[in-house]
């Protein structure tokens, strides 16, 4: 079974908006077996909407539109799919009840114009919206099933999951995606790519896509087979000579962030850990934190963009900063190891750098970032250099200031610490 | 002029990655006039490439397609394009002589494979790529213009700049489009449509969006016209009639970020700020340090997850945490008065809050939140409810600390101070 789907809204057709609703309907059918094929952003005119709709059910059997079911006169998709597969519209006075009384709650009346969402095309299955006005549709013709979703997310996922997914399980036949997601840090997409295409490329029923992101690469392993234990067999023999081509770089193979790969290593261990940061401004203690419960690890940060609170708080000689610059090897390890001191905690994780565009000098270019951190036997130390703009400069630095602390739990069980 | 913009990789129908460069490429063809009427995903498949071409030059008259230049052989899009115009592919040696000069240049020798990027459709430009190995394409067929740029955001953007738009430049016509956009914070979606409802649809020329984002709503004026100054001139008075609607809930006519014009303000008056933070983590800091140049305002500060060091850093009495709680209006207001104190900034804000999962209690539900902004004269404090997950708190939280600054230089400005 093969899926299109039709995102509708001429917002989404400006500078300013994403349709990323198929993100998750993409999950979700892929799931279920139904290979995605095709996706559309259609702006609120008929003519449009008629011909990728019109197009779509040439090519598959599951068409799945998002948005255009609202009260407004832009609200298009529920009559032209209608005109299109030549179903009447009739009122549905059961879904009209349900609107008017959830205006009731609300203490107020039902606006004229939403009895237009109390329209049902002929034959046409009602997907009920438990968080808004404007209810899913489901129609069959001529083997084709076409669904027709509300464009909130908050309203499209609980609908799609309780009504669409029962209806849809089972029709994906017997075959099934089977998918694995490495996440890599430390080497570059090409380095990635030399290392392992002799790998995958013996592999001709997987598809394998080498992507990269900042500070990352990752691996997307994906086949279609009705047969989950041979794909689950095969994926796990992939995944096993991925590792040995790129060793210690694979942070996941469940496609986790690597902010919590490094909550689990913390907690395991039982260790806490306190941040200095400079050049990423809080980026690093915003990304351990955003995981729920990071009260067990994470005691606390300080952003010491100015050298007198680098002095004051963490402790830093002011001659250390003067000599050496704010952004050093030494200052750095000034920063880790005073951070840990002030704040008890096991691990103190220091970063400075240059994320420009202004600050950089000769020697210390913009992207240059220095690491340190500072552990009950010692410190570890990097010096990188990162290309990109501030915001990319930023990004790489915590994902290397994080990846430091994963490689300290890795090298710490290998070498039976 | 009207396009459609199809993007091209089998990633981009995977559940992990959207097409973000047709975001960027809406904006640019905006401002040339020129309108985006639809847009498409397709995987690396010949068959759907030709189709959505097939399709998109029976309807428009400008054709741009992101990706697939690659060397590999699931890169398709210039080989379909070519079959499809009926144009032959010939080997450009000036390309191919430039593609082993780069390789050379990074030490390694051109792998065969990459002598695809040198094919060159009969009558097509050459659109230089100094950022990567595949050049763009600019063809002409029947009145009709097809551009192939390449996938990575990094070579696309600035291609496009340099190479696509001075061709585009004048094949707009003279109508164009003029647009504003509004920011919001501290109103709700209805409640901006309420306010505003009347004065938008006064003007039917415009096309007026409203879309909620998290903490803050935007409001989007669009008109295409070939008349430059009568539509100055109506958006301006648009915006007087939005500012008196929705007086100082707007922070900005220009499309800026919040922390953007809370930067503005400090730098105007020669300010400078420290942040303590508990449940946004350093997301606060991580975003007033995002802007170049923050080191002028944006001293430092202090991310205390842990009571002891709400205490040992920010001086907050510990019998203070102990009877009204971590996560209470007293801890914020002692936390922003610590914080000014202890950096010497003009001003100290202070946030703390439930994001949850946990941590919720019968008083203080998820999404709890108070604020505080200690500044020379006293401390302005907020206690807010906000709905949503962890993510969501956190960054509505932030978003109405940042607000808070932004109103207390509002304030003082227009109380004469």
């Amino acid at each position: 079974m093969k899926a299109e789907i039709i995102a509708v809204g001429s917002e989404l057709l400006t500078p300013h908006r994403l349709d990323t609703n198929s993100l998750f309907l993409t999950g979700e059918l892929n799931r279920l077996g139904i290979e995605v094929q095709r996706k559309h952003v259609v702006g609120d005119n008929p003519d449009h909407l008629r011909d990728a709709f019109r197009g779509a059910l040439e090519r598959v059997n599951l068409v799945i539109a998002i948005g255009g079911l609202g009260p407004t006169a832009d609200d298009l998709t529920r009559e032209t799919v209608a005109e299109l597969l030549g179903r009447a519209l009739h009122r549905d006075e059961a879904i009209l009840l349900w609107i008017e009384e959830r205006f009731r709650r609300l203490g107020r009346a039902m606006p004229d114009i939403n009895v237009r969402q109390a329209m049902v095309p002929e034959g046409a299955t009602v997907l009920d919206n438990k968080r808004g006005t404007a209810p899913g549709l489901w129609l069959e013709n001529d083997s084709r099933i076409v669904v027709l979703l509300p464009g909130p997310p908050a309203e499209l996922e609980p609908m799609f999951t309780n009504t669409v997914v029962p209806k849809l399980e089972g029709l994906g036949g017997g075959v099934k995606l089977h998918s694995r997601q490495l996440r890599v840090a430390g080497l570059g997409e090409s380095d990635v790519e030399q290392r392992v295409s002799s790998i995958y490329r013996s592999y001709s029923n997987t598809q394998t896509t080498i992507l990269a992101g900042p500070g990352e690469v990752e691996l997307h392993l994906r086949i279609w087979t009705d047969d989950a234990t041979a794909a689950g067999r095969q994926l796990d023999e992939m995944v096993e000579r991925f590792k040995l081509a790129l060793d210690d770089h694979i942070f996941t193979t469940q496609g986790e962030a690597l902010e919590e790969v490094v909550a689990r290593e913390l907690i395991a261990h039982g260790a806490t850990i306190c941040v200095a940061e400079s050049a990423t401004g809080g980026l690093v203690a915003q990304r351990l934190t955003r995981i729920a419960g990071s009260s067990t690890y994470f005691l606390g940060g300080v952003v010491c963009y100015s050298n007198t609170l680098k002095s004051a708080w963490v402790d830093v000689p002011a001659e250390l900063i003067e000599t050496r610059g704010a952004v050093s090897a030494e200052v750095t390890r000034a920063l880790a190891e005073g951070i840990r001191r002030r704040s008890g905690a096991t691990l103190g994780l220091a970063v400075t750098g240059i994320a420009g565009p202004g600050g950089a000098t000769a020697e210390k270019p913009v992207g240059t970032v220095y690491l340190a951190l500072a552990n009950p036997k010692g410190v570890t130390e990097r010096a990188l250099r990162f290309p990109g703009d501030r915001e990319r400069v930023r990004w790489q630095a915590a994902q290397a200031a994080l990846d430091l602390v994963r490689r300290y739990f890795l090298y710490a069980r290998r070498h039976g610490a």
